[in-house]
C-alpha cells in the first residue's frame, strides 16, 4: 500500500509495474522525429469512421485492445480501467471502451490525463484494490480544434504560440507481479490559475502548474533535477517549456541539463509547421507509451520524472472572460 | 487496504469514515419534500455571481468550505479532492475549486459522480495513500440546460420522461478515523448501452447499468435486497426506477419492499411539475449528503446501498445519432 511522503506524494511500497503499453497515433505524428517509434501509426485519420469523435473513440479503443492482445488478456482479466480525454462529457473514453465490459472509472485532467489515469491506476494496484488495471487516454486534431477552437474547414489562422492537437493515444497495463518498468513515487498536482487567459498559449498557462508539482516533488523526496534521467513534460511546447526553466530556477531548481517535453519532441516544430509544438491528452500518452516506455524497456532511461500538465478551462469559460487553471500530476518511472 | 471480494467489488479493511457532510440545493429544491434537511439553501440560483456556471461553481466551493469550516479544517489539512461535474471540461469543479490548493483528481462520471469520487476516497483512505479526503460534485438546472438541451430562455415543452436537473452540491469528507457513518463495500461500475436514444428518457437508459451494478455487488458479496435498510440509486426517476425493478425481478432480484430513488425524493412530481423526478450529479449528492447522513447518523438507516447512476452520452454524440451509454458505481454504507 502506498505511503504518504511529504505532503504531496506517495510511495508505492510494492512493485507496481507497468508491464506494458501501447502508443498509436495519426498520420502527421508518424512523419515526425518519433515516428518509428510508435505501435501503430494510421494514415487514415478517421480510422474509417463517420465522425471525428467516433475516430478518436476507435483510436482508444484499438489501444486498449491492441495491449490486451499483446498480453494475452482477455477483457475479463482487467479489474478497472482508467480513462479520459479532451471532448465534452469524456465522449472519446466512454464511446470507445463501452464494449469492453470492464469495470471504468472516468477521469478529467485535461492533458495531464496519462499522468493522472497512471497515478490513479498504481494506488489501486499498490493497494490490492486492483489485480490487473488499464490506463488510457487519447485526443484528435480534427476534433479537438472544433470543439475548443474553429471547424478546420474555416482555416484560421494559428498564432506563433499555439499548438497542434496530437491525434494519438497511449495505454498503459498495470500489475503487481515484477517486471522491467515500475511507478515508484507519483505527486498529485493542484490547481494553479496565475490569470492566463490567452486559449492560443496553454503552454504559459500551463507552465506555473508543472512547476509547482516539480518543485512539491522534490521537496517531498528530498532530490534534486541531476538524481533523474529525465524530466519530461507533457505539452507545454516552446513557450511554456521555457517558462517553466525560468519559474524553477528563480527556486534554484535547474532542470536544464536532463529536460524535455513530450510537446517538443513529438514534431519537428519547424519542418512540421506546428508552431510552439504538440498538445492534447495524446501527446504525451502517445510519447510515453511508445517512445520513453521502449528507451526504459532498452535501459537507455533508468529514472524518470514524467509530469504530464493539463489546461482545465472550456470554451464556455473563456468567452466568459475566464483565466485559465492548470494542474500537473507527476510520475517517478523507473527500469529495474 | 481494500480487499477484493468477488469480480467487482472491493471490500474496505480499515474504517473507512464518512467523517461529515454538506448538501446543498437552489430554491426549488429548498421548496420540496427534503427541503428542511438541506444545509445549505441558496434563495437566489445565481448565488450572486453573472453566469450559470460560476454559480455552480460557487455551489461546489461553497459546499466544500461549509464542509471544512464545520470540522475546523484548513485547506492544507486536507490531502486531495476527488471532484466532477456534467459541464464540458468540468469547469464547475476546477474553477469552484482552484483558489483552495488542495490536490485535486477530476473525475467523470455523469450523474454517477457522487458514487464515484466517495469510491475513489475511500481507496485512498483505506489504503493510506491519503489520511484525509473529500469528495465533491454538483450539478445545476440552468447550466445543464442550457449545454445538454436548449437555453432556458426558449421555454421548449418537455416530455414526460424528462427529468428535472437538481441546482445542488453535495460534499463528503472521508477520513481513517473510528465514527459514526463507513463505508464498508464498493461495487466499480461496466459502461452499460443497451441502445436507448432518446436524450429525454435517461431514466430508461440508466436502469441497465444500475441493474448490472447490484447484482454483481449480490452475486459478491452474497447477498440480497433485504439485508439492507434501503437500496438507493441516484437519479432514474420514474420511468428508470420502474425499469430497475423489472430488469431486477427478471434476474430474480426483488427490490421492491426497500427501493427508493433520490430523484423521486427530491421534489414533489405532481406539485413541483417536474415529470419524472431530479437529476443530476447534485440530485443524489446533495440527497445523500444531507438527508441520507442525517438518517444514518439518527439510527434511522444502518446499512444501505448508495447506487448513483450516469449517463455518458454528450450533446454531440447524440447529435451523431449515437445512443446512450450508462454507468452506475455502489457503495455500501453503513452506521457502527
Amino acid at each position: 500500500m502506498p505511503e504518504r511522503i511529504g505532503k504531496y506524494t506517495l510511495k508505492m511500497k510494492n512493485n507496481v509495474t507497468i508491464r506494458s503499453s501501447v502508443g498509436i497515433v495519426g498520420k502527421k505524428e508518424s512523419e515526425g522525429p518519433l515516428g518509428e517509434y510508435f505501435d501503430i501509426a494510421f494514415k487514415d485519420n478517421k480510422l474509417g469512421q463517420p465522425s471525428w469523435e467516433k475516430a478518436e473513440s476507435a483510436l482508444q479503443k484499438t489501444a486498449v485492445c491492441e495491449l490486451m492482445k499483446r498480453n494475452n488478456l482477455e477483457n475479463a482479466d482487467i479489474d478497472v480501467i482508467f480513462a479520459g480525454d479532451l471532448l465534452n462529457q469524456c465522449i472519446s473514453s466512454t464511446f470507445g471502451l463501452r464494449e469492453l465490459n470492464i469495470p471504468f472509472l472516468g477521469q478529467y485532467g485535461a492533458c495531464s490525463t496519462m499522468a493522472q489515469t497512471i497515478l490513479s491506476a498504481s494506488v489501486f494496484i499498490d493497494s490490492g484494490a486492483a489485480e490487473r488495471a488499464i490506463a488510457v487516454t487519447s485526443s484528435h486534431f480534427c476534433s479537438a480544434e472544433r470543439q475548443f477552437r474553429l471547424p478546420i474547414e474555416y482555416g484560421g489562422q494559428r498564432t506563433p504560440t499555439a499548438q497542434w492537437t496530437v491525434t494519438g493515444s497511449g495505454a498503459a497495463l498495470l500489475d503487481k507481479s515484477e517486471g522491467e518498468v515500475s511507478v515508484k513515487y507519483a505527486t498529485i498536482g493542484r490547481i494553479n490559475d496565475l490569470k492566463v487567459k490567452d486559449a492560443n498559449n496553454m503552454g504559459a498557462a500551463m507552465a506555473p502548474a508543472a512547476a509547482d508539482t516539480i518543485y512539491n516533488f522534490f521537496t517531498d523526496t528530498n532530490t534534486k533535477p541531476t538524481d533523474y534521467d529525465l524530466i519530461l513534460t507533457g505539452d507545454l511546447g516552446k513557450v511554456g517549456s521555457q517558462l517553466l526553466k525560468e519559474i524553477l530556477q528563480r527556486q534554484n531548481i535547474d532542470i536544464s541539463q536532463n529536460y524535455n517535453d513530450c510537446g517538443l519532441m513529438i514534431f519537428d516544430l519547424e519542418g512540421q509547421d506546428v508552431h510552439s509544438g504538440g498538445s492534447g491528452c495524446g501527446c504525451s500518452a502517445s510519447v510515453f507509451c511508445s517512445y520513453i516506455m521502449k528507451q526504459l524497456i532498452e535501459n537507455k532511461l533508468r529514472n524518470i520524472l514524467f509530469v504530464a500538465t493539463g489546461a482545465l478551462m472550456s470554451p464556455t469559460s473563456s468567452q466568459q472572460g475566464e483565466s485559465i487553471p492548470s494542474i500537473a500530476h507527476l510520475l517517478n518511472i523507473i527500469k529495474n
